[in-house]
């Protein structure tokens, strides 16, 4: 049998018939037109996916499942959006859509939970029993997989691990508190950082790295300007070590995981992130408790952008 | 069959003989000496407990186990209590030890998640399937019952969550971070901000609420003055409601559990904790997502100091 993989992002979905192993068999995407509602979108969806199986030779007796990862409030269990922000659905009973237009069992999670499913079963979190993911992006998404099996929390709405506080009172957050660590460790919080460095040194590499046009500059400007030796560069880079170390501390702390996997375009990073934030984090004793505390790995993610795909289509492995 | 529960603390040992309903039937108890070793008091606890079972008519047969809930790093797996700072106990088998003195089988956890197991089977958090517990004492304590199970982490040395940041680079707290929720949120702190409301106000009603002995002011002194239109005394608790919201919100974006139940001697102001911190976080909208956040109740534990032993107890409960 064979499944169907599902990421709704912001502006696309991309899918893929994928194996019981997590192999990749055949992709599809297409981009989401902002102008259509939820159902025309998922009914665009529904359509492409009937086409695809018919282009391969396939029924949807030989798909055991669709699994779908969306971003927003997910119920998982009514099989709802009950509200994204990113794609102004509300109220939209994505499973039912989708089972009618394609006859296939369907299931819906959280694009982020997704994430960290993928990672679990067929990526860099592979052999851990609890894990903390965060993905660092535009915000600071959150996934919890907690002794061997996924948290979603009430209404499966959990682990909004980026709104919870580094500093009170701090930086205003897009949730509407202040201080949230999404504030302080998203990719958009290291660019505005990034900026404020260039700014006060005109000197600074960073601005013959973006050809001195500041709309380049992303969160690898200060990572590889750092690699270079350029000290602005590497200031921002130990202040945001030390941001994301202290976000890591309290859920180590709090979760006592096995593993942290860093998601997100930060993640391509690899050890020039990881490297100093296992330093910064081992020098604080791995959180309270010193030398009892239990060994927590630290790694950046291993499946990628297809992570979202491949934990949705996890939903109907028989692992 | 009867179940032992046993409540180890830092300065004595408090048990019962327990039914399967959690009744308490016989309560024995005594005083640690600070100068024995931990398997001196381990040794004086089984002769206690077969002799409390000889003036009961019971034998080691008619108690289907002994659960044990004692402070510190506890490996539940193992049965030893890797390190316990307050009882200055470290690699010490106590369930191998417990079981050799009374022929019973015996199970040990952190007595924090012994509490939260106590409040979630017999007491306020029952019927709730994931929850939040926050024992307000010299410390945060927490415990985390998670999709209806209990989270211990790795090596169950999970859930410090007094040991998550409110205020990065803040107060300093007696875990060597800076900032941690419980340097604000714990009656300790609580009794520093009074004292400090005190000295700046002296014309305060705190003063003759205590006959002028700053040794006497507690976690209530605040509280109880608040009641009595106190402006002074009703600052503290404002800041103190608010210090401790905060904390909420992190966790129920973390988690979005059904409950958090507030344990620990401060729990003891009951609704006068609890309803102006329910406003509190009703007024941040619950957390991130606003109208979309699933509900939170906020409630004080009922089992009061009875929520160690009856949660130890529950370790052999066949419910």
């Amino acid at each position: 049998m064979k499944i169907i993989g599902v990421d709704i992002g912001g502006t696309s979905i991309k899918s893929a018939i994928v194996d019981e192993e997590g192999q990749l068999l055949v992709r599809f995407s297409f981009r989401i037109d902002p102008r259509k509602s939820g159902e025309e979108t998922l009914l665009e969806l529904g359509k492409l996916i009937n086409k695809t199986l018919l282009d391969n030779a396939l029924s949807p007796k030989d798909i055991s499942g669709i699994g779908i990862g969306c971003p927003g409030s997910i119920n998982s269990t009514t099989g709802y959006c009950d509200y994204s922000n990113n794609l102004r659905w509300e109220n939209l009973p994505v499973v039912a859509i989708v089972e009618k237009l394609t006859s296939i069992p369907s299931k819906v999670m959280n694009d982020a939970n997704a994430a960290i499913l993928g990672e679990v079963r067929l990526g860099a979190a592979k052999g851990y029993h609890s894990v903390v993911m965060l993905t660092l992006g535009t915000g600071v998404g959150g996934g919890l997989y907690l002794n061997d099996r996924l948290y979603e929390g009430n209404e499966s709405k959990g682990a909004e691990l980026g709104h919870s506080l580094l500093v009170m009172d701090g930086r205003e957050c897009t949730c509407g508190r202040f201080g949230c660590l999404e504030a302080y460790a998203s990719v958009s919080a290291l660019i505005k950082d990034t900026l404020g460095a260039m700014r006060k040194d005109p000197k600074s590499a960073m601005w013959g790295y973006v050809g001195g046009d500041i709309a380049k500059v992303s969160g690898f400007t200060a990572f590889e300007c750092a690699k270079k030796g350029d000290p602005s560069a590497q200031k921002v880079v130990d202040q945001y070590i030390r941001f994301l170390g202290e976000g890591c501390l309290n859920f180590i702390n709090v979760f006592r995981p096995d593993a942290i996997v860093l998601g997100g375009g930060l993640s391509g990073q690899k050890e020039a992130l990881t490297k100093p934030l296992v330093a910064y984090v081992a020098s604080q004793g791995f959180g309270f408790g010193g030398s009892h505390s239990p060994k927590v790995d630290i790694v950046v993610s291993s499946l990628g952008n297809d992570a979202g795909i491949l934990g949705a289509a996890a939903l109907w492995m028989k692992v």
